[in-house]
């Protein structure tokens, strides 16, 4: 019997996952992590009123959620200062990420991003056929310059950005941002991927400005609002993006809880806001420890901190050996980055421990293991 | 500012959307909704064991869910006798289409199904650049036999039929089924939408045969689940097709929530068979109904009941009366269904509460204003 009859695109893609879960890493040792730090998810949970919203909407469960999700929208809008029509509400940037290279990047469209940046960007475009070109990190930061210039060279249709920025944690100012949007050649678009926003000092996000049909600001319930296993985030963008949108999304494909938590989540400012502080006061606990190990830290505006441990086959042994006890954190994938380890902030007892591990582990580091 | 720089085929869509959510009748006419029977729900609610899973996850929302759904395809290929890698769970039937639209359908290439069957196949055909060739039903069922015909004329890549059929309600054996695999063309998949199944008499279902890369079996708990909200669902299909969906789904798509009482709910078998026992009674309920008024009632093996109201403008008239008095109800969207009206099956007190609606408005049919 001849095989499936793929898609020529489809056929020709090579397999991928863009991450390698936890759940596989524990399946793989047959141990629990005790400490998952390797997903940068919110260890301090969702806001009492989210998680309160959420049981109540599971007594609807069994009916489909509203496929325009119009309450949320017109919440964010609000929040905004932008109009519902400039809202679209996804599981979550990744799938953002996908509709968005698929409304703009035609096969053999040229994508930019950083070396070493979100690698699910990178398998969405792969997976229409356009093509990656991408900018090395410059001081641990996304190399605005570089990025402008290479998009001007290649014609690029979309470049993208975090900002804050994972895995480095590092960030630009709005200023710096809007100015690479100005640079930008005529017919591309910024996908600007704020995950880490709620994070970042004031002075970070541009101004939305609803009207702008070259970017695209990617925001999320996965990190600050504590609830990336509810699968939700937003865009705002233009009317016209927005109902290119609407013509391929998957219009039925944001669970009705995850809708429930987020109304209730975005209203709850203060959460969020006491949140970012706890998280701040967590990254300092992270500098600190790195400094009494003489561990260097990249600056952060995230909810976690990346390690410098020196060297690729450093940080991977490392990786390692947190593994070995339990912890789970990951290293970047491309150079110069992948010299370290990124760590997600957890709460201080969590904090602590991680601290334990790693110090003993650094203490004992000329007797790992490196790989070439 | 030139507008966005769209893709050559989104760009070329026309706007649409699969189908008006009932929120939206609600914000278009002001009114709340008493009896939502249009888009059929379980309207008899989840297992309690799923409930109580689903409580019970939301303590770990602040996590992303296992992107690879380790534990659910487990034990979905140990109730259908396949291996993990026969599996995809995505956030139901709706991204399952979509996946398997991209995989299989290249821009320009034909996919067929009936006329007026399940729309939001259609809209993933045409998102991917696909063509759709249409037949009609026959006797108000799906004519498998015209399908397989105009499959091997348009030499089709994908065949698209749901059995039990939504909007009709029909249902083809399990050896008829069998029958039309066994006759497409080469090279073509027939994507098997199985969402009413738990509703269906023995002797529907054919055997599942993880070997067999001509079919993909779609299945959702969304319907006797009940957990239309939670947003998942799975195919079954060859271990080569499973890694061509890996290779371009949205893998951290589905809630760690709808995860854990899908599992929970697939355990609950006694509570599905129950639940299929008491939309039979309802089913026979709702012909009891028919009968009492005169109007045909078309064969069910699902959670709904097609009354045929005998003109495409009385179906219509029927169903915006409904509306006005709270009642959500559709009409099918093509001839010679749309001369039928579709309603869910609900628990016996909304049953009366429809039969007493649809009672009045039917005596007083005459005074119906009709389109033409």
């Amino acid at each position: 019997m001849p095989g499936p009859p793929f898609s020529s695109l489809v056929d020709g893609l090579a397999a991928a996952v863009p991450f390698v879960p936890p759940e596989a890493l524990e399946r793989r040792t047959g141990k629990a992590l005790r400490l998952r730090l390797g997903a940068n998810e919110s260890l301090f949970g969702p806001s009492p009123r989210a998680l309160e919203a959420m049981q109540a909407a599971l007594g609807r469960v069994a009916c489909y959620g509203d496929p325009e999700s119009t309450e949320l929208r017109a919440a964010v809008a609000s929040v905004h200062g932008v109009t519902a029509e400039n809202v679209v509400v996804t599981s979550g940037i990744d799938d953002l990420l996908g509709l968005a290279v698929r409304a703009f990047v035609d096969p053999g469209v040229v994508a930019v991003t950083s070396l070493g940046a979100y690698p699910t960007f990178n398998f969405h475009v792969f997976g229409f056929g356009g093509l990656i070109e991408r900018v090395p990190y410059r001081n641990d930061a996304n190399d605005l310059q570089a990025l402008s210039d290479l998009a001007r060279r290649t014609n690029a249709r979309v470049v993208y950005l975090a900002n804050p920025d994972n895995p480095t944690g590092t960030w630009h100012s709005a200023v710096a941002v809007t100015k690479l949007v100005d640079s930008l050649p005529p017919r591309s678009v910024l996908l600007l991927d704020e995950a880490y926003i709620e994070y970042a000092p004031p002075g970070t996000a541009p101004a939305v400005d609803g009207d702008d049909p070259r970017v695209i600001r990617m925001r999320t319930f996965s990190k600050a609002h504590g609830m990336a296993g509810a699968r939700i985030g937003y865009g705002i963008a233009s009317p016209a993006t927005v109902g290119a949108f609407d013509k391929i999304r998957h219009h039925f494909g944001v669970n009705r809880i995850a809708q429930a938590g987020a109304l209730a989540s975005l209203g709850d400012t203060e959460y969020v806001a006491r949140l970012a502080s706890l998280v701040a006061e967590g990254r300092s606990h992270y500098e600190a420890i790195g400094r009494k190990l003489g561990v260097a830290t990249l600056p952060s505006a995230t909810n976690f901190v990346t390690f410098d441990v020196g060297s690729k086959p450093m940080a991977r042994a490392i990786v390692a050996a947190l593994q070995d006890r339990g912890v789970f954190v990951r290293t970047p994938g491309a150079p110069p980055i992948d010299r370290c380890i990124r760590v997600t902030v957890g709460p201080a007892s969590e904090r602590a421990e991680f601290a334990d591990v790693f110090g003993e582990i650094w203490a004992a580091r000329g007797s790992l293991r490196l790989a070439p």
